[in-house]
């Protein structure tokens, strides 16, 4: 259960007088999420999410909820902020800030289907057109630079032959110059878990806080690596050509983008990869989360590296 | 079939591309609307609806357009604007300025119950402080000078006591002082067919294209004296109550308010009654609508000069 601060419908009562979506109905905590508090409310009005931030700096939440506002106000599948009566999205409850978002159609899709695929695709190309305009910019913080560090301090725990394996990664992936590639805002974390599936339609994709300015293959990458892997860490051929149709029957890529399609393809697994063996290897003190296997996102790579065909044809 | 201009799917396509909210399913023009063309436009990721205006000028557009966005941002229950890959919410289509709005649900209520009354009536009063932190401001075109200049045109039309007490009318709401009133932004239209609810719950409210600068209480009035209405132009007791506790449960009236009240519903009548009157026995030229009976108005002032009770205790 990841409610790190509690609220009580006392509390929320003079909260919820500073803004417009009428009274309590009912306070649930959700359990998922592990960097903020989060809580289904309803009230007479609807259904929201109130999300109280415990690790994002006041200076930091700006990005994030502009972001969410401007992506809402183009149509995109995601989570609209609703302002109080200050006009403001970033409130402040029991001294953390909070964001009170509409509450999104759908749930996870464990496994999808290839339509499903499509859908995600499409909607994530839709994404990145209406986030042209958006103004705001935030620096990757998880980047090639951040790969190698987390690699160096990885290694020493690792198999002679998957040290190998993975330092080798994180030089070809420096070695490679991304830049020529169109880019603009990415989620750079759009995992199953963070879609919501309506059917076979996208509900809304939620959990923006990794978002921030990389090339679009990147994100594109990211997201085909966890909705058309297997198990095993292969990627199914069907799902992977339906997400891809879905994304450039919006955007086509271009030139730069094929060629560069594979290496980023082994860079988006890379990021995982290496995060993952940090949580594993060097958990943060106090963290009671699981941490993920960190070999799935080896065997990925892997599988890539063995790949003839990269569903672009 | 108020559809002036027309729009097929060929005509759509281009402008939809300019979108981010897919690929259209189905087009079809919306009957109900007097002064624009509307339609329903289904696309691949849910259902909005498409307004062409005919008569609002570009340079009023904006005071109405991001009145919408303002609202829906507060969490009222309105449409919410959509903007274009240009960052825009109004486009253009077949050489009329457009406005792309989210679907809302719900119907008109012919005949509304006492919950949905209160339903209202707490909308309305959280429409009025969501509406505080706007920015814009528009004269109301159809106030008190409205009435009298319309009073005088139809005044020859109209049977000798008719006539006389339409006078004696425009001369109390001339001689009443509401400059004390709380004032704001208000929708000065909101009848039961510019609200669609969703069961008992308020859907959306819509057509906010008499929205103005006035005093609040103007827009509690108008809509009482439609919503708690019966057929012969008298107030229904249970229903006009059940509105304003729904109303002050949000925002409280103040003494000024109290005691403009009695005046202020015959005020909010007479606005109705001379431009129904003005309809009916002057039309303007093509305009093919259905007038609508003056009379009911006239019924309502008689019905509020008799009365003795307001509602208000």
């Amino acid at each position: 259960m990841s409610v790190f601060t509690t609220v009580t419908p006392d509390d929320l009562a003079p909260f919820l007088k500073r803004y417009c979506i009428g009274q309590l109905v009912e306070l649930k905590g959700i359990a998922a999420g592990v960097t903020n508090t989060n809580f289904f409310v309803t009230t007479t009005h609807g259904r929201y999410v109130l999300t109280l931030f415990e690790t994002l700096q006041a200076e930091e939440l700006p990005y994030y909820v502009n972001l969410l506002a401007h992506l809402a106000h183009h149509g995109i599948a995601s989570a609209a902020p609703i302002a109080n009566l200050d006009d403001q999205y970033v409130d402040t409850l029991n001294g953390k800030p909070t964001l009170l978002v509409t509450c999104l159609p759908g749930k996870v899709a464990e496994h999808p289907n290839t339509t499903q695929c499509a859908e995600v695709g499409e909607m994530l190309a839709q994404m990145h057109l209406a986030s042209r305009s958006y103004g705001g910019y935030m620096k990757n913080p998880r980047g090639v630079q951040w790969w190698a560090d987390t690699a160096a301090q990885v290694a020493p725990f690792m198999s002679a032959a998957d040290a190998d394996l993975l330092r080798a990664e994180v030089a070809l992936q420096q070695t490679t110059d991304y830049r020529a590639l169109p880019a603009g805002m990415v989620h750079a974390d759009l995992f199953r878990d963070n879609v919501l599936m309506d059917g076979d339609r996208v509900g809304g994709f939620i959990d923006f806080y990794y978002a921030c300015n990389d090339a679009w293959l990147y994100d594109v990458a990211i997201a085909l690596n966890d909705w058309c892997s297997t198990a095993d860490g292969d990627i199914d051929d069907a799902r992977a050509r339906a997400f891809l149709k879905g994304y450039t029957g919006v955007r086509e890529l271009d030139a730069a983008e094929k060629s560069a399609w594979p290496t980023m393809l082994r860079g988006a697994a890379l990021r995982f990869w290496t995060s993952r063996l940090l949580d594993f290897h060097k958990p943060a003190s106090g963290e009671m989360t699981f941490a993920k296997d960190p070999t799935h996102f080896q065997r990925v790579i892997e599988h890539h590296i063995r790949r003839q065909d990269f569903w672009l044809s």
